[in-house]
């Protein structure tokens, strides 16, 4: 990932160093496991945990020549802890470690993932909370329907979090295992006993039955859900886009105080952290089809899936934190219009409240659903077009005029009818509303 | 979905009167919550019940006009029911219908593919028993390994599909949900008992809190979960595909007495199924593209998810079908060669024993690992490039000769050594061996 | 595709009636060559002519036996021709019929959506050059930026379209080769100079070297060029439905004097056909993606794009034709708001005129742009959160009112300044503004 | 781009330093044109070439300020040219520089892949011509078919390469427009002129008509260009994948002499630079659906193509032109085997020669198709199951032993008939054979 939109903690997993970390963490239980059975001297085991490292760049120059990485890599190592050095990747081959590795890596990396999910809801829930009762226009295709509250858009963001919480734990399940089978999953050199061993020390669970790889749907489901939680920010982003909108103006994101929006255009103010969570969404996707592509693979594997793999994963976490740490950033600073909120609601002076008044010349006067359409489609038509409000047009209209009662009509004119049950809604969430 | 790959089952659940039978479901069930509570007076309710049904040309005549269908479907139910028809819809929107239908649809699409996979799992199940101790060659980046069984590819396919079923139930439980809440979700004309309740009647959870619809993540999972199903039968009939090479042959799917595998060529017998299964998987990961690119909507709903969803989803649904029930086929007729596989596992004159002999050098003797691998990969390379056995030329080099007897390298290629774990692997899983 | 997105021109291509025509039609090329060279009786040919005809149902009822499509044709062809039949795919592979006629057929799409697409140029020019004086606000992440023309926003689609049409030119070319090469590429049992004729008689161009098939770059090439035009028309209908938004109402889509925009807010008017189009290019991303990965073939040819292309080929281009009749529909009847267009330029109260002052203060009193720069975008953000208009703050700044009079300022917020090149860049363009 | 997979050529355009070198370029050619026009003096311009350039490092202490690259960068280029610097950026808006730098950088990154496929283009061309008659088999579905050179296989590489050259020539032609039109593409404080004389002078053209942007349709099908040609280098890959199996063997990519293949199995020589090619290719359709999905942007710009523009487009240019050095080198330097591709023609016991039977029987004998089809299945089945010939078994069937004799047979069973067009082929193209 480019420096840019590189993130702390996903380089701290996903850096070369890291890499071969987390390699010498898997040779180092398999070193323990086999001084558990014997296999490796105590004294040798304690020489090997004591004096094992590696440097990159003398990997680097091995490999140069071997045309493979974790030669180099178990060649480097061996190099560091001298004759006992032997003793390393005893019995396994390279995916074994590879594969046990990675799967390590994408659990942690899951971890961050979730925990910066965690405080988005709460940073979220907090929001919502706050504006709970605060109307605003509920729109649909962009045009204005009825009115809502600015907190239960926003709740409605912590409800589908909470399942990309439910898909993540899913993933992170189905990821959390290694194998130490061997070339084809047979075990050939290597016992059954050491895998359950090795994985129990790493906190994995062994696979049931493997090739020389775990299978790729385990990953290809991490991407998905990568892809998934990208297209809820996504989503999100775009609503505060619209929001920011020059015609909307009911929610903006955060903008420094030294910030400038355009090089040519000092008044601007734009979202530019929302259209680049928007942007990056699609990042997230197009790697989520790289991995479900990486899926068939041939036989007892083929490596096809590596040089995918080596790019796509830590590039989707980069990304995928990246967006989150905005977010969280955004709804924690966001600016909150309410005036404007309640300026709009009567943009349309009254059509809002439309199908208030076919319900009530259903409910109450019996008419039939497509008569009282008619007539209040009618109204609402002239209304878009003309200068009189929705209202005003309706008491001008016989067939309303003589069932409704003007203080009645007012009545269906209120935004908070339309608003009572947004504590119920609210009441099914257990929000976290500490400060920090 | 073209009639060539359309599937009963999904058909039964996709086609229009389908549609519109499962949004009268709703429709009902409405109903009947109003009659619980009064609104709807139990004889006008029974009127109801016993009249309401629709007539697709009816529909298709009004949305001509008003270029709404679920307008054009309540009129013409209503138009069936006569007076009483007025209280079809109450309160509703259309989407509360739509959506709430929509999750019926998917929940029980996915109970098939469910179903279909299961049925696969024993099918599969019971093939891997039969060839657990028959061993064949593993191959890794194309190449032969070491002996693997067969059995234990198949083991590892049934293994897949129980991570493809856990994958299926989350997204069955996501899918699960009902809303009855309104044009934005405040429950303004339809309180949320009656979401409740009428949820509770059709089988699926209220959804804590909505907008007009239901929000899109939960759909882009389940198409998620179908392309990540779809790659794992891509990956089993790939492995078909290569074991039915003419160089290889050792398992062809089913082949027809009277089918012809070419129109030019008589004795052509192709892997044809397993071909199109690969690419219908191709399809799946489209749709789900385009599933996971309609999650970001604007405010609480635009209408651009339900074009794509219309075509996507009873497409997506006939070919994950399709495939499963084509798979299940061939897994059940397959053909294997378990001759050639014994006589493939020989073809390499014993550079499949490789690691054998290194370890042998590394463990017994105190060779380092460069040394011993030195001196196993110069004569295998000798015997991939010469016309000697393996064995052979290690006997001929004075570094093996003089460490390991012929007799104990004979040991040394056993293939029964490499099998001797299969049972282990096959003891974790509990297979249904029952005959149909 | 389902019913309710197909298109006649395209069913006309795509039925299975004119899949088997296009078949014979290719077959009648070869037989015809045939008798140009003698090796069909000249009798038998026109026999051949007089009486080949196809039945579907017996074509299905031959392929349940023999699972092969083309066998099943040819069969059913010669069945209805008698003993004259035997010379039908004389010396041919299936392919080099079905590679062929998909050739054919694929190029008769294009042409079909290359009209459409000259169709809408023409609608977009003509409403161009309509609106070319209409001052609008010009928007940059959705926030006013500065004047342009609703002419001008309409002018960069026809410019788009004009570079799809190139596209689609080279799809075109591309696809249009045949391809008579036999089972491998070979010629072995027809020699090349039939390959020639045939498509020469077909209009096709010889493909200089085949497999058993045409290779899938061309088609998948076809299948991106679609998806760009789908990417063209959901901008162009993204921008219909901002500018439908109820704050902005400068433009709608056409809305029917009998329809209906909501079940339950009958003053709903939304641009619906503008979000289904939206939708509808996340279908042809899809299929795109799925043609892209049907490249990769096994050696000279394995079959599992075949299942994909009959999917994705036909509702490809069902889809985009549809698309392109919405949009010539939406753009020759929509509903233009110029008035509102002038009030929207207002909201702002003249913070779009920034850059002016800016470039003023640098350009006439040699401010450094920082310092400039410092000035404007001070007042902006004091206009955009408070009650004056912006040429009132700046004569209040001391920083601006000793260097610009006000009659100078009144000047720079003039909207005819930035609309004085509009009618050069027309110029650029030859509209074809006849009246149909 | 990981660093394992950037390429220098890549690198050169891509770096940090060379984005803004490139838009430095922008900046200048625009101040030449200010000074044509006498608007900057030409001392001033002459002050501004000799002392324009930049820190990185204080372009991104700015930012971190104000927010904006293109503001920090032009307050950077300012200050190292100090009292003339003011000039910099005269009447521009950030896009004018950007996205005219943008496709100055994606046109030389084009000329470079252009380059690289004529490079490849000429590799497999010499094979080609030195492999012309060398006969191998043909594969249909993984199963043998009839015999075919090996030469002409690779002739197809060629000529697939040919229209990726087509096609990255259109997509050049499309890419390589400049646009300074400001802040909407009104030219409002620039005027056209200068746009056309600064892409004069920058040798692109000026777009006809532009937004704050080039319209993404232009980016999306370079993009979509070099995944077609990912998908090409795919196919290729995956033949030599094929031919590398070890029961095939026919071909194989080079293995470098102290190449390591395995960990684990000293024997083992893997295709990983064709497996890795497959994979990337998965990478290049990932990017190409991003860039797809950048081209629906709102109004006359927002500005979330670029998040992913600056990830894909390098990406992108890396991995494509990593994967063309790669092709290059594996078709150089691929081991071919002609020996064993002889053998494995005759693997199927002459399988492969039976359409050859079917046509004598129809063609000199007059059998219908049908009949002739029968025979010739029926006995090639039992070739694939017995052990004997396929001649021998013909010479056994009544049906065929009383017409054909056993010379005129073994005259069918030749496979140099297959080869006879071969050269015919080969005529059709001007392959460049200079040795380098």
């Amino acid at each position: 990932m480019i420096g840019r939109y590189e993130v702390p903690e996903i380089q701290a997993l996903w850096s070369e160093e890291s890499k071969f970390r987390t390699w010498l963490e898997v040779e180092l239980a398999v070193c323990g496991v086999w001084k558990e059975r014997g296999v490796i001297p105590t004294h040798a085991y304690e020489d090997i945990r004591a004096r094992a490292s590696f440097d990159i760049r003398r990997i680097d120059e091995i490999e140069q020549e071997v045309q493979h990485d974790m030669i180099a890599f178990v060649s480097s190592v061996a190099e560091t802890v001298g004759e006992n050095g032997r003793y390393i990747h005893l019995g396994l081959t390279s995916s074994d470690v590879i594969d046990t590795a990675s799967s390590l890596t994408l659990k942690r990396s899951l971890a961050v993932v979730d925990g910066k999910v965690a405080l988005l809801m709460k940073a979220v829930g907090k929001k919502a909370h706050e504006f709970r009762h605060v109307p605003c226009t509920g729109r649909t295709h962009g045009v204005h329907a009825e009115p809502t509250t600015f907190g239960l858009k926003l709740l409605n963001w912590h409800y589908q979090l909470s399942r990309d919480r439910e898909r993540l734990s899913l993933a992170t399940e189905q990821i959390g295992y290694g194998k130490i089978s061997g070339a084809v999953g047979t075990y050939a050199h290597c016992e059954p006993s050491i895998e359950r061993r090795v994985c129990e020390l790493l906190g994995l669970k062994p696979a049931l039955v493997s090739t020389q790889i775990l299978q790729r749907d385990r990953h290809g489901n991490v991407m998905n859900t990568l892809a998934l939680l990208g297209g809820a920010l996504e989503r999100f982003a775009t609503e505060i886009r619209h929001l920011q909108r020059t015609e909307v103006m009911e929610a903006l994101e955060p903008f420094g105080s030294r910030q400038k929006g355009s090089s040519a255009m000092p008044h601007k103010r734009n979202p530019i952290l929302c259209e680049r969570i928007c942007g990056m969404s699609r990042l997230l996707r197009g790697y989520a089809l790289t991995a479900m592509e990486n899926m068939a693979l041939w036989h007892e594997r083929d490596i096809s899936h590596s040089s995918a793999e080596r790019v796509i994963w830590p590039d989707a976490f980069h990304v995928a934190v990246y967006m989150l740490n905005k977010m969280i950033y955004i709804v924690e600073n966001m600016q909150v219009n309410t005036e404007k909120m309640k300026e709009n609601l009567e943009i349309t002076r009254g059509l809002v409240y439309s199908q208030r008044i076919l319900l009530d010349l259903v409910e109450r006067f019996g008419l039939s659903r497509e008569e009282a359409y008619a007539i209040v489609q009618e109204n609402a038509m002239a209304c878009w077009k003309g200068q009189k409000p929705f209202s005003e047009l309706l008491m001008e209209d016989e067939r309303v005029r003589s069932r409704i009662s003007s203080e009645e009509l007012a009545e269906l004119f209120e935004p908070e009818y339309y608003l009572r049950w947004a504590d119920e809604i609210f009441s099914r969430f257990s929000l976290d509303l500490d400060t920090k």
